[in-house]
């Protein structure tokens, strides 16, 4: 292997993101030094936090270079090393981005143990989207037996563990989501106790009837309509962990209208990233895993074939047609 | 004195309050039984929160009847007394509402030192309004030293405390306000490092141009466009604290279009109602107390002459045609 393809950020969207604003690369495999070490990624994995950085704007972490390769979670081999922490063989997971091969200093890279649990899961149910969904439920809804949890995007890498964590927290817990197949799933598969078809034309009326004791907790990934619908059946004291507001990422006004309700039911509304609280994570990470070897922690992924299949699936993630955890598979 | 006048809800606004909303009646003053007191009311508060309790909607109180006197705080003093611990003369507060003689039995009601501070202060600076700002300054935003606090509707009988305890906290304090007025009386007179007028068409640039520095707290007290103004420039890790929305409280719609600020900065937006939280008002109306007597603090009352008048000022209030507390003399 002399060459490997990457994937590079050649424009910044004007609104909806377009396969134009990448481009795909063809680059010699660098000698490594002393120190680093050389990682063939098996899997990229797609996430809607990503469509963010592609802008020019004050946020949390800084933009997306231009000409670099995109930014992105990354598991994969260990294919050489000058570095005595790791061997040739060994899985790690990084953020090595949308790359066929990527040189580490080590600093970001970990190795995983794959005895039991799948290398792709480390990249959602075990990994980033995973812990965000701990650490919303745990840190910022704080959920007691009996509260009902309302989580957005259900089917989705982060809203399937929302919910399912839950679940096992002995609550009622009511998905949000779009198209039946997808309801079904979270309903049948993954346990929700209801699950609503944002799609489905009622939606206000649909989350009335899934919570007539109200809505406790909300995990957000949405935002606009679909929060406003929660918005309006929430309890006093309601807990809001503010994690996404995809409906919005391509510029779409997604105004919140309902507020008041962060008045009147002297709700806690707060907006988390989930890599800030890195100290968290081993307490996180260790119940998913246990969940996810015993198999109590059920996910689903959608994959794509290919590093150049990344900007497509990346589009179809922000349209919601993906379905569990979006990944590209490289190898 | 035989007979009093009072008020009435007469019926419920449909939008925009009017004074056929409410009805003025002459009843005959009653006798009182053992254990009561008779309270001839001096001052009467008018308040924002009134507006919501006018609608027969889902909220952390229950409606305002209607054919019944009008909620509301009142200073005044004792007239008859069949109870232990009030004596005729006695001046007190209590929520005895729109009514120029009232009936207590006690338990709602506080008897007050005037030597130092003025009866009205009770209803404002060192009575509820005070307390929320103190509640919602020193439990929500909980600023530091050298922090931008920003505070709408500045010149009100609320965020003319939060932004003078702010600056007694070594904060930058920015006002928002409606006028020239005002704003000039926020800066000049209680001190505050900026004030912004809202209708002068340059919202958001000036309220960047006011916190070069970005903002670390948000008292909210009116929602919308001003609300959006501020949130366009909330620093990580801000604190809101959502006291009232009184752009919408005539039912006009007042979308918030800048919710994204609570995912990428981080931010907590609490709601709350300072009547929950009473065991914190000892020591918070001891702070304003001593504040006041010792005319550190500042307020400002706007009062309207006449049970027969409170109507109108109310009508007033919700346009922010006050200026300082709303209050409606009695005698």
């Amino acid at each position: 292997m002399n060459n490997f393809q990457r994937i590079v950020l050649a424009s910044r969207p004007k609104g909806v993101v377009s396969t134009d604003n990448f481009r795909l690369e063809t680059v010699a495999v660098p000698e490594i030094s002393d120190g680093q070490v050389l990682v063939r990624n098996h899997y990229l994995s797609l996430d809607p936090y990503m469509r963010m950085r592609m802008e020019d704007v004050k946020s949390y972490a800084a933009p997306q270079a231009l000409d670099e390769v995109m930014i992105g979670g990354t598991a994969g081999e260990v294919i050489a090393s000058k570095n005595p922490k790791f061997s040739v063989g060994d899985k790690v997971v990084g953020m090595l981005g949308w790359s066929e091969v990527a040189v580490s200093d080590g600093s970001m890279l970990k190795t995983v143990d794959t005895t039991h649990i799948p290398l792709s899961a480390y990249l959602g149910a075990v990994g980033m989207p995973g812990m965000t969904a701990w650490y919303g439920l745990t840190q910022i809804m704080a959920p007691k037996a009996g509260d009902t949890v309302a989580v957005s995007a259900a089917s989705g890498a982060v809203g399937s563990v929302v919910g399912q964590l839950a679940r096992m927290r002995g609550c009622r817990v009511v998905g949000i989501a779009g198209g039946k197949e997808k309801c079904d799933y979270v309903v049948n598969t993954l346990g929700f106790d209801a699950c609503i078809d944002y799609k489905g034309g009622n939606l206000f009326k649909d989350v009335k009837a899934a919570a007539p004791n109200g809505i406790d907790c909300l995990f957000e990934n949405v935002g606009g309509v679909v929060m406003d619908s929660v918005l309006a059946r929430m309890n006093p004291y309601g807990r809001i962990a503010m994690c996404g507001l995809i409906s919005g990422y391509d510029g779409v006004p997604m105004p919140i209208h309902n507020i008041h309700a962060v008045l009147s039911m002297r709700l806690t509304m707060r907006g988390f990233i989930v890599s800030e609280h890195m100290e968290l994570w081993p307490e996180g990470l260790g119940e998913l895993g246990q969940l996810v070897a015993s198999g109590k922690l059920i996910f689903r992924e959608t994959i794509a074939d290919g590093l150049s299949a990344a900007p497509e699936a990346f589009l179809g993630l922000l349209r919601g047609k993906n379905f569990g955890k979006q990944l590209v598979k490289l190898i």
